[in-house]
């Protein structure tokens, strides 16, 4: 398991700044469209700074939301699975991650902002379909690689809440294992199976 | 299609005062809890008017939430669709009646304040159960019924979100025909197939 990017013991008055500027420009100009040199202008520092505390934006994005993992670092893990667990490895990575109440808080937080915020519902938006599209395209046809990333985010969007905020059970107590076994074909079939029927 | 249970344009004081207090009830009580009964007292009204004008508890929580249709009776619809199509079915029907954007309003601000709201979580949680899990114990075992009706209902809402409030593409646009071909078979394994695995 690797260290928390949220950084919020050691923060440095600079890094502190840094973050606030991100945390502006991502609900301003969604994920996309946000850029490391604006929000070092906004922070008032070099770009190069930024650069060298954060490395891309999506690990600034990662320690500005203080979420619990880089998830292209977390898919890339699990995309070294063998062909046939994908499905499962996903489930199970992600879910013994949000496991952590201080893990998940930020996860679901901004969950909870996208539901009612445009600016959250684009970031969010922007950031999963980035995160998944990336790493499904290593392993679908390009055609599909759109649609498969948005169907596991279904699902795995889905099952966060119903295990986390709506508490639906059994789904909200079952353990890691059991959601892997019952979810993780479905994520499986999306990422690597029929989607489009015959037609 | 059935008509609306919306009933905004003729209805009476007596109504409005009876759906006023059937919002409160459910909200400070959940869906469980509340009771025709209770409802009606809050209302200064005998409760055998509230059976005569809404029959069920169900249909009294459809009309004072404004859902589109009554899920039970939605479900029973699909129900009679042969075995091998219910998963296609279920994710056809209720797209095309999230399809209108006014039948649509109410489930999604429902849905909305379920992500802040404690006592609307609750109202949608017992909500959902109720009513997927009557119809999945038809065919179900009863000992994986719980489960089933929890992923089907992981699967919905979050096909629900991606749809029409994160706005992932395509999901956000594709058809209805090609979300029922790409998410049919989920909610089919999940209904009838394996889903506790060999152990």
């Amino acid at each position: 398991v690797s260290p928390r990017t949220g950084r919020r013991a050691g923060e440095s008055g600079t890094e502190a700044a840094i973050l606030d500027a991100a945390r502006r420009s991502f609900a301003e100009y969604g994920y996309d469209r946000a850029t490391i040199r604006g929000i070092a202008a906004s922070a008032g520092v070099d770009p190069a700074l930024v650069h060298h505390f954060y490395g891309t934006k999506e690990k600034l994005f990662v320690a500005a939301t203080r979420f619990p993992r880089v998830p292209s670092e977390v898919l890339k893990e699990i995309f070294e699975s063998s062909d046939e667990r994908l499905g499962e490895d996903l489930v199970r990575t992600l879910l013994r991650i949000l496991e952590d109440p201080e893990a998940r808080a930020p996860v679901i937080g901004l969950l909870r902002s996208a539901m009612t915020n445009e600016g959250a519902a684009r970031m969010l938006r922007e950031f999963i379909t980035d995160a998944i599209l990336t790493l499904v395209t290593r392993r679908a046809e390009p055609d599909d690689a759109a649609l498969r990333a948005s169907l596991v985010a279904s699902q795995i969007v889905g099952l966060g809440l119903t295990r986390f905020v709506l508490e639906i059970e059994p789904i909200a107590s079952a353990s890691v294992d059991d959601l892997a076994v019952a979810i993780g074909p479905t994520i499986q079939r999306y990422l690597t199976g029929e989607v489009r029927g015959d037609r």
